[in-house]
């Protein structure tokens, strides 16, 4: 088991979820969220989508399976509603929350700045489980990505982002990210600023960050894309029409069980992993 | 102008195309072509496909608008046809050759070490230009990518490769690229042998390869995965289905006028060609 930072500065732990995640089989993504919800209680926040019916009862039953039965639904028609007491109320004992899918910017529109928002982040600083799947993934970056066309090469001007939650830092978040050929746009959003990292998540995949490491979960893959070493790029010069330019880019790809040191920048692998935990072990039963 | 190598170890001229390549508009593609192939006699192999009725034509007309009126149709139902004398006398004047698209296991299961693939090798030989579109690029390899599915992350054994007609070496190439999602499976063939630099090309794109370089024309892009620096994959000790595992692959996206050394395994922008240009064109006044 990880560590958990209960109340440290970098909070609990985030799920981040690139979109379809199994609800019906083994659900290996959903059953890290019940492990760490357990007997606690588990706020499903529709609040990306336009028209929530229906997201809610598929996660209570795929939880209830996992032994998560404090479940409710948290829906916000307007920002006023944010103010809600019973809503508010709602989220006082959590333990943790999930963002399902639609529209991120329906998210940052409705909660961004309320009490609402503040009551999340003391749940996550606090030791809790922030997750969030599809739209709800793309949510938790500083900077998120809104909108960018897949399937063709990205175009310069083809992006548009907005502020998130930033619950995590110095990263940028794509899902999605084979199915939808999303590799041009993760690329654009790294060439504008290579102080983030782009990190492209598969869908019925996740990550789950936990301190500075993440490692990876489901049946996908996982693109981490550092534009620290890029020699050039044409994102300042070029016309909105021009497509992409970028030289120099570093690309991982991680399966399940790897993970990745976001202080580092460093890919781990699965015997790597592997390795370590042995040692450690060897040096405790040395004691 | 780049060099002509006429006659040189390396030959003429390769143009290499991601598919759908524009024959009605300012055919871009068509006219680097053309630009080599003008008053001589063009070849079009529609040997890839299982039903070539239609191809000829539409190139025939393509080319016609660009001034290359010596176009002929080369198909073969069976292999014993590349005996035909008559079909080799079609080749014995050719400047140029152009594959177009279909199934690349046709091209050298039909042709392969036959006297017609041979005559092809003399024409490149002699400076004279091949050029091939989706299977007609995929074929110019050594080793040739022949299956693996697009839009989702690859699968370490899901690739089918086969020998390929082997005009240019120690790449792999891909087409239709960003628009069916084939980054996983180039990555997929560079991590079986990184010594292969991986190509991929968008549609109405190409590569013209002349010399140790090659250069870029058309509306996409072309990604170069260059496996030199990986640092793990998972490809000889995972089961068939696990999921691709690389760390450390470097990625470069160049677009229309950029260059990349094939030698140095570099990348060379536009501006930098441009600069190289006038520093020679300064040097020869100053002569």
């Amino acid at each position: 088991m990880p560590t958990r930072k209960s109340g440290g500065p970098r909070g609990g732990t985030l799920i981040i979820i690139g979109g379809h995640e199994d609800k019906e089989g083994e659900k290996v993504i959903l059953q890290e969220v019940a492990q760490r919800v357990g007997q606690g209680a588990l706020v499903v926040a529709t609040v990306a989508s336009h028209e929530p019916e229906g997201y809610f009862e598929a996660y209570q039953k795929a939880f209830a399976d996992l032994g998560v039965t404090r479940t409710s639904e948290l829906y916000v028609n307007d920002r006023a509603e944010t103010l809600d007491e019973q809503k508010l109320q709602q989220l006082a004992d959590a333990s943790g929350v999930f963002f399902s899918g639609g529209d991120q910017l329906r998210i940052t529109s409705q909660i961004g700045d309320t009490p609402m928002e503040r009551r999340i982040r003391e749940i996550y600083a606090a030791g809790g489980v922030v997750c969030g799947t599809s739209a709800g993934a793309s949510v938790m970056c500083e900077t998120m990505l809104v909108q960018g066309r897949g399937g063709e090469s990205h175009r310069v001007g083809g992006l548009r982002m907005a502020p998130g939650l930033g619950l995590i830092r110095n990263v940028i978040i794509d899902q999605h990210f084979a199915e939808r050929g999303r590799m041009g746009r993760l690329l654009g959003a790294v060439a504008q600023n290579p102080r983030v990292l782009g990190i492209g998540i598969d869908e019925d995949t996740a990550i789950v960050v936990e301190g500075e490491q993440f490692k990876v979960v489901g049946s996908g893959a996982v693109y981490v894309v550092d534009g620290a070493g890029v020699t050039r790029s044409n994102v300042a010069e070029a016309s909105q029409d021009d497509v992409l330019s970028i030289f120099d880019a570093r690309l991982h790809v991680l399966n399940s069980g790897e993970r990745f040191d976001l202080t580092e920048r460093r890919p781990l692998a699965a015997a790597a992993i592997e390795e370590s935990v042995a040692l450690s072990e060897q040096a405790s039963e040395a004691r």
